[in-house]
């Protein structure tokens, strides 16, 4: 057996393969394709804002990678180019946004917007989105509500890459629950988190890199786990083989909230995002996002003093021997945010084609 | 080594020590027992009612077996035998309840009304709690939100018994995170998983049938993991070893909720659930429940028929080789609670002899 490389998160390996560039650089390029490929300023300024954190925080599979996926999705007529964002405010906490088919990003940084004012007079903000298209890194959306000041969820249902517990076949995508909430002088604190162990792109990673996969994280065609990336063919919920139920359950939550309850469509019913024939039919993919006003609960400065102490308590816990200090959530990201903004953001070559740097 | 017994979700293995009794007799008996302890009938009702569910379901920990722990708690003082529920409604969805130190469960059922008559009108309706007590299945609150036509979503931060990801001690809870949404002509879709992999009683019951654990479930004192149960001190979050990140996050998140959205009890600042000496001072837990209203989305009929679909592609999903079938969540629960109305439900001998059966 190969060797085994060790679970890292949600970052991609770009380091070796790659060359860094400043994110200010980054977003100047990315606008301007986007822009050329016909998308309206409002929903380009919000996609490539949701492009450039996830390539700050060092998510690089939803990064600026995918430029040049959303202009050929707008060429194609999967994304309007122009799309004009409907907002229903259905009840004094709720609305339903609908994007018009074009880039998810708008909807759902838009959607957050929708919640905020929700959330500042009702106490709590529930919006579903409907009609929309990949949104990216869910995480974008629950910390533009935190760096408002509010505690926000955001989910969205993805294409089916994930079996079962005891499945066989991919049924729910890798499906994301990202919670944020503010800190006092501070950056939030940050989950996103895939309701798999890994995500697809971990295997294609362990795949070229010839090493094997961890136990448990993903199964060949016929549902059986799997450490060999060749053989692999779908993922398996977090959880692994005792307690995946957990894992697809959660990906359930995430169905439940952003296709269910926004009647949009379900995992196993989605146009393929990448690899299909149909690049112009749109793929009414829905997401939802919950944003909760602590001055509406415990009030915000108790609600600060409270965050600040459980933080300061979780990172000063002992250190288990072998691991080097234990981390709040969103800590690895602040870090390899400012990693990032000093020494650049790594890009891969078709990329660095694409953009033109 | 021990031979393994593997992961059975939540149930305890009482079946071979124990009785089994009608639910109804179980019923009586808990009620009678609560109100010679001096319990308010508003708040044994809740009580019972809750630990009839559990019961019912399977899940035997937060069951029967509860009462003789209530029972002590209401005679040392730390339970209010009778509590004035407070309700502040905040904003047109959010509300506060104060459980006035009474048991939990009523506390919490009663939030899950507020909640919806919240969403009935705001669509949302997310309630905070505060002085309150252990409610035990929080399932039982996303369940009660879930029959009356609501997805529900309730979770609860507890006694400290989880390391952190790389910690050395116990931090979190085993942090219930549960949600249950309404199913037409069917028992809800119902998810109700702590955030470690194993509740401590199955450690405990491990470590009487001298039973090797699973592997990444339980740490040693010093934090690294074990598979021997009496040395286990304390537990892993979700995911193991590689990625129990995930479930440490999860486990902040009923924390986020439940303690510091209402500023009430931080999982490491507990008074003892058992064991300590203290027995007559509140312990003011918090809980969380959020209630939407599906009527304020897509509408309660289209709802109904896209859950519908969901499950029925769910069920009849592909099942790996080896396995049995694939389940929904709730399922397993909704099987448990029919074969225990036709069986009985088991009860251990201390609680047969402290209910009198």
């Amino acid at each position: 057996m190969t060797p085994r490389l060790a679970g890292v998160g949600e970052i991609l390996d770009l380091e070796s393969s790659s060359q860094r560039f400043p994110a200010t650089l980054l977003e100047e390029k990315v606008a301007t394709r986007l822009r050329e490929a016909g998308a309206s300023e409002a929903s380009l300024t919000a996609a490539t804002r949701a492009m450039l954190h996830a390539s700050l925080v060092g998510v690089d599979s939803h990064g600026v990678r995918l430029t040049e996926h959303y202009c050929n999705m707008l060429a194609g007529g999967r994304l309007n180019k122009n799309p004009q964002l409907k907002v229903d405010i259905r009840a004094a906490g709720s609305a339903m946004v609908d994007g018009d088919d074009g880039l998810g990003h708008y909807a759902a940084y838009h959607a957050v917007e929708v919640g905020i004012e929700l959330a500042q007079k009702a106490g709590v903000g529930a919006v579903g989105i409907a009609h929309s298209s990949h949104l990216g890194a869910a995480g974008a959306y629950a910390l533009a509500g935190a760096e408002r000041g509010f505690v926000t969820f955001a989910t969205t249902n993805t294409d089916s890459m994930v079996a079962l517990f005891d499945g066989a076949a991919r049924f729910h995508g890798t499906n994301p629950l990202a919670f944020a909430a503010p800190v006092p002088d501070s950056r939030p604190w940050l989950l996103d988190m895939a309701t798999s162990s890994i995500p697809m792109n971990r295997v294609l990673l362990h795949r070229s890199l010839e090493l094997e996969l961890p136990d448990g994280v993903a199964a060949d065609k016929h549902g059986g786990a799997t450490t060999d990336p060749n053989t692999a063919d779908m993922l398996l919920p977090l959880g692994g083989a005792e307690y995946g139920y957990k894992g697809a359950a959660l990906a359930g939550v995430a169905t439940l909230f952003s296709a269910l309850l926004t009647g949009t469509t379900l995992d196993t019913d989605f146009i393929p995002m990448y690899g299909g024939d149909d690049i112009s039919t749109p793929r009414n993919m829905g997401h939802f996002v919950l944003v909760i006003d602590p001055d509406k609960f415990v009030g915000r400065e108790l609600f600060g003093a409270m965050i600040t102490r459980y933080l300061a308590s979780l990172r000063s816990a002992p250190v288990r021997e072998g691991a080097e200090r234990v981390m709040a959530p969103g800590d690895r990201e602040w870090e390899e945010m400012a990693h990032r903004q000093q020494e650049g953001v790594p890009v891969d070559p078709d990329t660095i084609r694409f953009l033109g740097l």
